[in-house]
């Protein structure tokens, strides 16, 4: 069957180009390679089985996601080695017990004593262990336990000292990286990581308790400084789709992006010098609102264009300046939108369309829910 | 068995009051009758089964719908009269065609004679007409013929006179009303669109034109002015949820709201005066930002609370003043968010769980796509 182009695709539509993710994806390995450390791709942008595969090059092992129903997904579909890199939540213990005990490794993370205690009340069976990461706060300021903290070091030693558990390893997200423009801010904050998280790797070590490390986010793993080579593991996620964020942080070229919005125009609005689009916020997400000289996206190929504002299905598109000259953009006419966070819009499509040089290969269908 | 209290449920979780639900749509059933006008629900908000028979008393019939992949789902399972209220997009023409002869009663709608254009290359089977609502704008900004126009009634003219198709009605969004505060307010759009729309319909008929007429959102039909007894239909749809944006608007209380979403207590910061919840944008959308002094959203019974920002599955919660009493939320308590914009919450959710007085009685799953 000979493969259909793009535009015979009915929009809104989520495109894929399985070329740029494949790169992008044997890029982050080769840089993990060469650092020598350990890559644990994150699921969250993507959420697929296809991505996945590709990601972990095939092994399916090794893999991190943001929520239970992930874990479930890949679970069921032959994958192992997976981190649920969530503070475990109180009401997922027993869900979290089941995959310990069906998967090879399950792993979950805490970053606080009462998370250990309901640990300690659900022991698993046939002498199974709890695979446990310390959620350490290096400066993100969102969940974990601040690595300054005493604390930090009690609850390591708590886990340590608890039957039926072991401490896995030391995760901490460089989320903050995302305020980072360039690689040299991207890199200082690598470092400022990647050395909190070392120095308390020391001083677990010198309380006698070894473990696994790892630090991740997009922006410091496609820039990464070469003492990441010292931690065990980094966990990147975004960099599979890349997004136009991540191009305004320096984690890519705008080129390198693989997701998009394939979008029509639908209506002319000469009185207001508008173009009405049929991809709203239900199409694209509201990620990005005030952030770009381009509105809620990147118009591919109309940089003097846009994404001004959006309903559920509709999005209003505007010049920067001057006159709409409407006779390049017909009714029914294709625009592309290339979204600013991938993960945002992913999660808003049921079905993902995947292809190579603008020909359709076939289609993704992502897990959703918690 | 035993309905299992909310409680039970894992969250995020989107959960549906369906004794407000139904409270919600028979108001709105009976402020129809009263009025002396056809009620035609939107389907939007929920894109449920279940929640098109409340709103339409059982009938399945008489609904419009915002995507064609609603119209096929409502199809699918035995409703009709199906209004799909979207401005011919020019890619979905053979879709809507086989919609048409497919059911008793599809209706489209358009504002651009290329659109008709597109129905007269594709004649419809057995003798059927294409049912066409004519797009106005009365003022609300977005897709439509200006109302003003001369090209308003030449297009209508052109339906009428072109074979194969029938000029069901004028339809008219007023959309505008978002921006309304109070009743009073409300009634003075409701009266705008109305006039607007009733003087459309007496130029038609000076030039021998008769059909239907419809104005509709959900603020204008929660308070509808006297007036709009003299249109045919009116299609809110917002209104078997209601949500914070319209009790701030003045729809309704914010005890008519009957979809809310659980979350728990994750985490503690007490270095940041801050809780972290597991409901993060993935699970409410960043519809609202800015809005409201509460945040993202209104947390049930704790006004003191503001929901500061979310990443994909985290929530910043901290006082709008003063210390955080962390002994009132200890890690796993529950927290009921109240969401700013019901439809971009709802659209997050694969499931809905649905309860009578906190117990719950099954689930709803509404559809996706486009």
């Amino acid at each position: 069957m000979k493969e259909k182009p793009l535009s015979s695709l009915c929009t809104p539509a989520l495109v894929v180009d399985v070329d740029k993710v494949k790169r992008n994806a044997l890029r982050m390995i080769e840089r993990c390679q060469n650092l020598g450390v350990q890559l644990r791709p994150h699921m969250k942008t993507h959420k697929t089985l296809e991505c996945a595969d590709i990601m972990t090059g095939g092994s399916r092992r090794c893999i991190v996601v943001s929520t239970l129903a992930e874990a479930c997904f890949y679970a069921d579909h032959g994958f192992d080695d997976i981190l649920y890199a969530y503070s475990l939540p109180l009401d997922k213990v027993e869900r979290c017990a089941d995959l310990s005990e069906r998967l090879d490794l399950f792993q979950i993370l805490l970053d606080h004593p009462q998370a250990l205690d309901e640990l300690k009340k659900r022991p698993l069976r046939d002498g199974r262990l709890w695979h446990v990461w310390l959620k350490l706060d290096c400066g993100n300021g969102r969940a974990g336990v601040l690595h300054s903290q005493p604390e930090a070091i009690s609850l390591a030693q708590a886990i340590v000292g608890t039957k039926g558990v072991e401490l896995t390893g030391v995760y901490a997200h460089c989320g903050n990286s995302y305020n980072c423009r360039g690689v040299e801010q991207i890199q200082a904050v690598a470092q400022e990581t990647t050395d909190l998280t070392l120095q308390f790797m020391e001083k677990l070590k010198a309380s006698g308790i070894t473990c696994k490390s790892s630090i991740g986010s997009t922006p410091s793993c496609s820039h990464p400084v070469k003492d990441m080579g010292k931690l065990s593991e980094v966990h990147p996620g975004n960099y599979g789709f890349y997004d136009v964020q991540q191009s305004v942080i320096g984690s890519c070229t705008l080129e390198e992006v693989a997701v998009k919005v394939l979008t029509r125009v639908i209506g002319h609005c000469p009185h207001r010098n508008q173009l009405l689009i049929d991809c709203g916020w239900c199409g694209l997400s509201l990620d990005g609102a005030g952030k770009l000289p381009t509105g809620y996206a990147v118009i591919e190929g109309h940089t003097d264009l846009k994404l001004l504002s959006m309903t559920q299905e509709h999005g209003r598109v505007e010049p920067i300046s001057g006159p709409l000259d409407y006779s390049k953009f017909p009714l029914g006419s294709l625009l592309t939108l290339i979204p600013y966070h991938s993960c945002a819009t992913a999660v808003m499509h049921p079905v993902y369309h995947v292809h190579s040089e603008g020909r359709l290969l076939g289609k993704w269908i992502p897990t959703r829910g918690w």
